[in-house]
């Protein structure tokens, strides 16, 4: 995919000879302008050999850009607190906001680009995390343009030795440059291989071989102008989509089995047991650097509450967080719906309880019509590659269900009217929300069908007996963490 | 201020002897509960000797709390990426929103603490830190309830020993246990002092040195309930203060001088050198591992935006990022005013420019009634307080106020509504905000009168001639750069 050393290296288009660079920023500024006023973004990758001049690309990208607007992202190294998150986290944190342009220095392709020898499992990884979110990101009207800046090895020699002579950016030259100079030929593979993978219909790479930096200027200029045009230019909503669970699932809801209860007595015999076990267990996974990410979703009044109360409590309470989720925030809705819990998700070692969860995608922003229909079609999909990459990556994720029946749920709401304690628990929405009980069951069905999959199965669990469910939950933790620090 | 060896320790009340912790427990959930329903919040902070206990008190204050509305946060050493950033940040992260408990397992005295040698600028500097950052919380109606909890060296040897035999729990022996238990004198003494220093009048220590833990979660329960009880039932609206300042102020906004001009060739001359010295001292500032924060406030139209893309125009875009400071979101006014502020603070090395400021409290707040008197007016002394920390650590901190006289305004606001590319620049708040023209510039004279500090004046600059407030501002820049890196 790079260009040959005997091919000559890309030429500068005729009309773009005698454009000023500030002609071409000052029409991607009007571009940015327009921007803002909709609901796309863009994100700017720029990556490419080491001292290949990257900085001085992105100089010349932003100068006529209001810096209101825009952002300029550097990434390193991880650092330590990065490596004990998803790896998606830290970029997906600076992805552009709507309206905004986001230009990453380097990005999620700096592991892969820098280690010529990663494991193939940890490879697959990343490429399964880059495959993903490059394609979140575009179905949620963010335009990725991806750049590499190549250079030949005499140019890249030459170019460090420019910099070593230069008082103020000497510093600039690191081992890495040394190590790429000295191992061309090798990185030059690696980056031919790591460039086919990744070169995605939707976020092709754009390499950059020019002779004179100016000349690089005007064709990334150009670049970013015409795809940003065309993105502006274009309708981004999507037809719907003909997926087969829909209308068309086993009805496990509606058939949980609402019969088993457990007496006072033999819950008070076994409870502490197994939250006890269930303490020592969140205690190993602190010790062998593991996540737990707990999601909890199900009727209303079905005891969510109740339940993760009980499976917490004898565990040290530095060990884990509750992360209840509501309707999502301004900074939240400019963002991809799964950010914020990209965010939220628990750092190695730790574990995070989540009372509702992005499931919220295909059930509530669904069921109130929040979302277009091929967005929340597209959710199923995108949370199973989500869970997919997060469990692949030491996190163990547990899923539960807890359902009631709709005459249970009466008898809860009424009985939270009642009690002066309870009465801040239930709201006219709750009474809404009842109104569409068979909907949601039939959301929740579908959601079943289409997200249990083997890494993340959905545990379904009648709430009906209250102990029952604690119980059941507490089983299901102690079963599923054993077999997951036993790995 | 800790007992003596031979001081009995405390006693349990006979009143708390026989209640259960669940009991306690409850009512502290039930105080919980009503704090959720104010805009007052609680921090807890635990702190004391290593392998005091501090995981089994925490557990015993939270077990009965909901776990949706309380969060524990465990500070341990500060992470590389944590040093690049004010001292307080990530604590000040981490303290509770309104309606919220939060317990600090450690806390911002985790350095004071375990450093027996430390350096008497760095104390001194954390002690600032402290005491602006437990006053701060308080004026926010957060209360905050501290925790030492002691024990005797032999006590200390025991919990060692046990540690180390439970095969659960002796990987918690650390190095720093062992430290503390071999140097129990020197960290006695040491101890004492930094408690003594700390015991502030709105925030003391209660120091827990209880024979059974048990009781010693009983006596911190009671401690919570308390003070809990106490915040709940105080009116914390607070009386205005007299601020000599006030409506006492030196017209320095009105009496600007306007008349200076640069000529277009004078200004094509010089600015591009400017610019460069500029870029080259922000490099200089990323080599030096120091932080730079720009402050921008001024009249509407004044050309602040213009200002800091010409101050920009050559540096590196990666070493600089510009904060736009709207009106607050949700989250935002769930915390202390300054929360915000810390969040975007430029980590060591960058440099942030505000476009609005947290002045914004003394200036629309103040005149839009958004905040009670006796709030903004106690945020000149918080303001002050906080900018003399900030400065003390690696940053310097540049505050720009750029003023025009009301023709100068209505002139401009004209343009930009005949001018189809700036129309967005003018809203019908601007035309309101017109009207309020001499309250904002009385307010401007007591923000300069009561702010402008040694260490972080107010430069005061017409803005009725655009090129010469963008020459004053970048000469400005480029000497008090170099006077901070020459430092």
């Amino acid at each position: 995919m790079l260009p040959n050393k005997n091919t000559h290296r890309t030429s500068i288009p005729v009309e773009l000879q005698d454009m000023k660079r500030s002609e071409l920023g000052e029409k991607f500024a009007e571009l940015h302008r327009q921007l803002q006023e909709t609901k796309k973004s863009m994100l700017v990758i720029v990556d490419g050999w080491e001292a290949s001049g990257k900085g001085f690309l992105l100089k010349d990208l932003t100068r006529e850009l209001d810096p209101k607007h825009y952002e300029v992202a550097a990434f390193d190294e991880s650092t330590l607190e990065d490596e004990q998150h998803p790896y998606l986290r830290r970029f997906f944190m600076r992805s552009p906001k709507r309206g905004q342009i986001v230009f990453f220095d380097r990005s999620f392709y700096y592991d892969l680009f820098h280690q010529l020898d990663m494991e193939e499992k940890t490879l697959n990884h990343i490429l399964d995390d880059i495959s993903f979110v490059e394609e979140a990101l575009a179905h949620d009207d963010t335009i990725v343009v991806k750049f590499f800046i190549h250079h030949s090895k005499d140019e890249m020699a030459d170019r460090i030795e420019t910099l070593k002579e230069d008082p103020y950016r000497k510093v600039l030259v690191t081992k890495q440059d040394k190590d790429q100079l000295k191992n061309y030929k090798a990185y030059r593979k690696h980056f031919t291989e790591i460039l086919e993978k990744t070169n995605f219909e939707e976020t092709p790479w754009h390499i950059l071989h020019v002779d004179d930096q100016k000349d690089q200027s005007r064709m990334a200029l150009k670049t970013c102008i015409d795809c940003l045009e065309d993105w502006l230019s274009r309708d981004l909503t999507r037809p719907q989509l003909d997926l087969d669970f829909i209308g068309n699932s086993p009805d496990i809801v509606g058939q949980v089995d609402h019969s088993p209860i457990i007496s006072k007595k033999d819950y008070d015999d076994i409870k502490e047991d197994l939250q006890e076990q269930a303490a020592n267990l969140l205690f190993r996974a602190y010790q062998e650097n593991k996540g737990v990410i707990v999601a909890y979703e199900g009727s209303d009044a079905a005891g969510k509450g109740g339940n993760y109360q009980r499976l917490t409590r004898l565990m040290d309470p530095r060990g884990y967080d509750v992360a209840t989720v509501a309707a999502p925030n301004d900074e939240e809705l400019n963002h991809h719906y799964l950010w914020r819990f990209y965010r939220d998700f628990p750092s190695l070692g730790r574990m995070t309880i989540f009372d509702r969860t992005w499931y919220g995608r295909v059930l509530v922003e669904r069921i109130e019509n929040l979302t277009p229909v091929y967005r929340w079609q597209e959710a199923y999909e995108e949370i199973n590659q989500m869970e997919h990459n997060i469990t692949d990556q030491d996190y163990l994720l547990l899923k539960y269900l807890i359902i009631i029946d709709k005459d249970t749920q009466y008898d809860r709401f009424m009985g939270r009217e009642k009690d002066p304690d309870k009465q801040y628990k239930i709201t006219d929405e709750d009474w809404r929300n009842r109104d569409k009980f068979d909907i949601y069951n039939t959301a929740m069905n579908e959601m079943v069908a289409a997200t249990s999959t083997k890494e993340a199965p959905w545990k379904v669990i009648s709430g009906v007996d209250k102990r029952h469910a604690r119980i059941t939950v507490l089983k299901d933790f102690i079963k599923r963490m054993e077999a997951f620090l036993d790995d």
